[in-house]
């Protein structure tokens, strides 16, 4: 077995050009979870975080992300999606829906714009009225849902599996 | 564009089986983590997590989660790992190591033990010297290293993508 040992400053992998993924979330109940999505988001090479309402980082739970993450704090999401949709963002919804794809199979355009609901009241409908596509993590036993944090990191993840450095 | 509605309670996908895979922990720094590990395990159908130390659930953040998946609390991990290494299972780490194989081609086998490392220190030398593999989630920015909680789910989420309701 070969011999592992820690590699504690590994240098990220450089992208070839800024990410194309911006995250948008809906006003969230809790800053710790918006605050991990903005973890994640520097982590895997997305500069761009869109929070809604009363979005505020805490920045123990953010880290370094904070530094490289921009989070753009709007008052609704309707008009930043109609925005986005405008710059020729795909606008994907990370939900349980109706007409939905498992986003085992889901394969991702470069250019997205995802979209993360509130814990309780996932995304609203007026706002899934203004989605092209909506992906869903496939669910094998109780709870039945991610944590809203942990499932934009699955889905940053699949992102970045299909894009890698790109 | 299709219609969007909210399924709010979408019978989970029946495995074949029991899942295969189990998740095996340091013990952590914060219960809160441990407990995000046993709701997202309780999501991805794992029914067994095992747990190191002071581990204990923190109900409002494992949700039902905790009524299926079954925690076992053991003093140290390094007996258990011999246990599950002489029960057939595939150790493998989940950290930034040298040999580490990069997530993205990783390919589990079913019988896997996921080891997941202490937030701060991360899994010891004297473990990682009982593994078979180590797998490796690529970064691309600061903080050059996902919450272990999120990790312990991305990596629950690939396993699933290889394994689907097996």
């Amino acid at each position: 077995m070969p011999h592992f040992e820690h590699v504690r400053h590994r240098p990220p992998q450089l992208l070839a050009g800024p990410r194309e993924l911006v995250i948008a979330c809906a006003p969230m109940k809790s800053n710790i979870n918006l605050s991990h999505i903005v973890r994640s988001a520097g982590c895997f090479g997305v500069t761009r975080v869109i929070g809604t309402g009363a979005a505020r980082l805490e920045e123990r739970i953010a880290r370094d992300g904070a530094d490289t993450v921009k989070l753009e704090v709007h008052r609704s999401l309707g008009p930043v999606l109609d925005t986005l949709r405008a710059e020729g963002y795909q606008l994907v919804g990370l939900e349980q829906t109706t007409h939905s794809e498992r986003m085992f199979e889901f394969q991702f355009v470069a250019k997205t714009a995802l979209i993360i609901g509130n814990e309780r009241l996932g995304i609203e409908p007026e706002l899934l009225a203004k989605l092209h596509r909506v992906a869903e993590i496939p669910m094998y036993g109780l709870p039945h849902s991610l944590n809203a944090a942990t499932s934009a990191a699955v889905a940053m993840y699949e992102y970045c599996r299909q894009f890698g450095a790109r």
